[in-house]
């Protein structure tokens, strides 16, 4: 497990600074100090800086407090993981340690206030008896990996009130050479404190170095203080850039999607509901009843005894190596029979949910007159759009309402969506593969710090895996392919064995991309049970025009489909599979009304996250994550 | 008002075209046709594309039909809205109207398949006594504002299922010279139809020309056909496009804040909970009894009664012109139970809401562990991530469940958000109108098209408009000055009658606009009693740093604050509005442990839409909009 909350000082220039050494540092725009950035990732680390007088703000990272004395005997130790060379030369101060005041913490509480009176009051209960020292802090302003090393000497501020990791400082002074040789190019003398923001050590979550995740967690609203959550947030913001980038330069119109819908968009899944706390009188409207067909009255447990029974006699038939039209028409048999229990499956469940939602829905609250929910997926409110404006993305939160313990589950996640109008299965497949490319392009060369300092901590792999997935043309299959090809599989023996008509599971896509095909593979062309309603039938009229990219350390990243455009087959669907006409009528409208041939896809952004930053659970890669259990914030 | 729902063009060229009229038209990637603005936005109009062979798709906008008829005897008239000066040269059709083959609509039913497959089935069904005639079509792909002229020969499709407006069609042809002279530089003469999507004229909504924009809000899945709602959903996405530049041009995160949140982030304001259609067995949670102080004992009513007393006197004391010292101490007296009054409002509000929301909610239903509820405002969740990160935005939905009529409100809005570590009042008010400046002139520069299009079609004032904010200095002035300029007002009778301490109504804030500065006014330093409890308390203790940018058209678009830094303050807030400390425990965390001098603004992004599309209802300006009543998708 990789931890995090440590300063990370000894990171190599990773790539050409942004600004050259001879440019003086300029204020922040919007607020009266500098970015660190603009001092530390310079190409001289800032040495061309000395001399100049700024204000910097940030947090603590860690520190240490020198005692002012002359003669030094000893070279002092470091305290925190900063693995620096210090040497011998030049020391003219003697470690004192942190602990020495533990008291001046719970006297001495200063929130802001002008310099002045912040003076003031730090004079007044700094112990007159106290040796004169120096308080080093490495802080932290999120704009930079690397920390910018201030001195505050004691009679500015108490080393007791400065030095508790995660304190923020808004400091004026000069820089300088550092006055102990180390690995800083440059250090900041502080002359005045504008502003301390005191830290209680025995409270704050992050007092303690090297924090694993998991328990980072607990504490969302601090978290990104840490280095490694800071440059996972960057990275994800990069990615989002990157994402606008791909999609406006190709054209693609920005579209907000409703979150608050009347449309179960993909017709399964457990969903949220959306109400105010003021409940109506009104009578709870009926529904429409569900209309059924000759094979409702086929029992499921029926046809799952006959699965089994019809398995072992291809079993059989296969071992007497006999007629082998005979064995043929028995699998074909045992397949039909396997998709009619799918299709049982799929109708009985999605017909106990309609059923569940009626009787568990006391009252609508009126202020939606009908029933209202979170949405799962935007891509039906997105190929309205596109059968207008021709291709649209949308990127936005979407819900589920599923208790899974999978890391790579929340029930609130951000999608990015996407539709095309005329086009076809290919088409979405190219844009799903140019998407990837481009997206991982991009972080790898804007995020480059970031990045860098992931690789460190978190996962070696990222930035080969990133330019790896850059550079190579996806591997290009068919679900029957796919299956055949596990079939095929000696050395390996999978939990779950592959049959037709059955989903793979992580472990099958996990061999064919890490092990067989080695690089991303789009597998397209599924059994139509296995996708949603609106998805394409081929002529086969056993599969569906749906395609998965699965990508190296996270599988299923991406899933995709051109979507039926014909009124009959779409009609079709939606009674087989038992779902509620009325929530569809202005979804089927578009095809009554200028149907086009349009396809798209999703992008589960939080796992694209984990992709690019190496980490294994969406939790760590989302900001404030949303699951089954309790809500801190 | 505004109608929609038209062709449109014979829009001069606004700008310098994209593409020089010597590069050969491409493919559009990821669909086998080439886009429609890479024809007609070039700017010989498309002429030096003669001849060239390409797959057009598009939706008819308008059309006609011409007999086929070597020897014309009257120029053809001309039907639409389109005002073209045809001439009578090279004549060579006359006009059938579309209504002569009404019958055709409803014996042919092609919905896509192949060509040959299409070929095939029209001319099966095609009557053979029909005349031979041509379907000159305008189609839009959405692609621009400009339609592409495409004939097609009644041996090819009949006229009758091309015809209707909304018909879908992707066609192959060649490029040429428009047979009739016009306003069209080029038109594709089809020569095979690989797709028609046919439209039923009797049910399409939009078959009829120039429906107001408030009732194509009943058809949000087709509005977008129309280029009125196509315009404004490109200026929308380039609104968008221009905040994520200016932001992240600026060094600013973007963070996916929460959108299913425990905190109710406002502390007012009606709100939508969520749960999952299980309702659990477990018991309710206990809320925490609220605390009360001694101003719970005197009743709102009392006070109010006492505020009219003490007005009388006030205006006594006014008109007797007695000692000054008097009036002063009766305005004061009156002012401190004005106060008292809203104090009390806002808690019995608050509490009157707690109370309902635990006598409501029957239970929770064990998904989340805790009350969830839609997030009104992420600020509280971003000012977490700015006390690590420095500068971070988010752009997404919030919710609130008011039942309000007003033009500007919607149930579910998109905002943008920002918060400025290290940065007071000023430096937010800078930022808010460096960026309304930045995407004003970033739209009128990006949209021009569509913006023009909608200066003809909405408000032709939009384009100066835009341009005016993006180049004038914004009046700043406190809201204690609003009040004086406002209460010296003789020319004009306002409705409500200005007093310090009361909010600023929309006439206050347009006669300052549009009448006295005439220019875009932030008002800063408001009472506390009108803005959210979070805000910095400024050294009066009577006023707040807060601000509002209010503009032309729209009146208050952003309001931004100085967030209170300052635990002490925050907590005594907190307790003064009755709000339950138990939801804000994180939040009053980031004030305990490092704290920061921070302050953000946010910005309503679909009143943003308004003031750039000269839209006046937020219905518009939303994709499908969300409000008090029927959802229908």
């Amino acid at each position: 497990m990789s931890s995090a909350h440590q300063v990370f000082d000894e990171m190599p220039k990773p790539s050409p600074p942004p600004v050259p050494a001879q440019v003086p540092v300029d204020l922040s725009k919007y607020s009266k100090r500098v970015l660190l950035k603009s001092i530390v990732d310079r190409a001289d680390g800032g040495l061309g800086l000395v001399d100049q007088r700024v204000v910097v703000g940030g947090w603590v990272k860690s520190s240490r407090e020198m005692r002012k004395d002359p003669v030094p005997t000893t070279q002092p130790p470091v305290v925190g993981d900063a693995k620096e060379d210090a040497g011998g030369k030049d020391v003219r101060c003697v470690e004192v340690f942190q602990s020495r005041f533990p008291f001046l913490r719970t006297i001495i509480k200063v929130f802001g206030g002008n310099t002045a009176n912040t003076k003031e009051k730090l004079e007044t209960v700094l112990p007159k008896s106290a040796q004169p020292s120096v308080s080093i802090l490495q802080i932290s302003d999120g704009s930079s990996v690397i920390s910018l090393q201030v001195t505050v000497d004691s009679s500015i501020a108490p080393p007791g009130q400065l030095m508790p990791t995660g304190t923020c400082i808004l400091a004026e002074g000069v820089l300088q050479k550092p006055s102990l040789q180390g690995k800083h190019a440059i250090e900041l003398k502080a002359e005045k404190l504008l502003h301390i923001g005191i830290v209680d050590q025995d409270t704050y979550p992050l007092s303690k170095k090297s924090l694993p995740l998991a328990r980072l967690r607990d504490c969302a609203h601090f978290r990104p203080r840490t280095t490694t959550v800071a440059s996972v947030m960057k990275v994800r913001n990069g990615l989002n850039q990157a994402t606008h980038t791909f999609f406006q330069n190709h054209g693609f119109i920005h579209v907000e999607v409703p979150i608050i819908t009347a449309t179960n968009t993909e017709g399964f899944s457990d969903i949220f509901q959306v109400s105010t706390s003021k409940f109506s009188t009104k009578e709870p409207k009926k529904e429409e009843p569900v209309t059924m067909d000759d094979t409702e009255n086929i029992s499921l447990e029926t046809v799952k005894r006959s699965i089994v029974e019809k398995s072992k006699k291809v079993e059989e038939l296969k071992r007497s190596d006999s007629n082998k039209e005979a064995l043929a028409a028995a699998v074909q048999d045992l397949r039909k029979t396997n998709l009619l229990a799918a299709e049982l499956e799929a109708r009985s469940k999605s017909k106990s949910k309609s059923k569940s939602k009626t009787e568990n829905i006391k009252t609508d609250d009126g202020f939606f007159s009908n029933q209202a929910f979170l949405t799962t997926s935007g891509s039906l409110h997105l190929e309205s759009c596109a059968s207008a404006l021709g291709n649209v993305y949308a990127f936005g939160p979407r819900f589920q309402a599923d208790k899974s313990e999978s890391k790579k589950y929340l029930a609130e996640k951000w999608m990015i969506e996407t539709e095309l109008a005329f086009s076809e299965l290919e088409d979405a497949m190219n844009c799903a593969e140019d998407f990837l490319k481009f997206v991982s392009n991009w972080v790898a060369e804007n995020c480059y710090e970031n990045l860098y300092f992931l690789s460190k901590r978190v996962d070696k792999t990222i930035l080969d895996r990133l330019n790896s997935l850059a550079s190579i043309v996806f591997e290009k299959i068919t679900y029957t392919t796919a299956v055949e090809v596990l079939n095929k599989v000696t050395d390996k023996t999978f939990e779950t064995k592959i049959q037709w008509g059955n989903a793979l599971t992580e472990e099958h896509e996990s061999y064919l991309v890490d092990e067989f095909y080695k690089k991303p593979v789009i597998i397209y062309d599924h059994p139509k049970e296995l996708k949603p309603f609106n998805v394409r039938l081929n002529d086969d009229e056993k599969t569906v025009a749906a395609f998965d990219v699965i990508i190296p350390k996270v599988g299923a990243l991406i899933r995709g489909s051109q979507k039926e455009e014909r009124l009959n087959h779409l009609s079709k669907r939606i009674k087989e599979l038992g779902l509620r006409r009325d929530q569809y009528e202005w979804y089927l409208d578009l095809r009554k009304q200028g149907t086009v041939k349009h396809s798209g896809f999703n992008v589960t952004f939080d796992v694209m996250v984990l992709f690019a930053t190496g980490l294994n659970d969406v939790r760590d890669a989302v900001p404030f994550p949303r699951h089954h259990g309790k809500i801190h914030n």
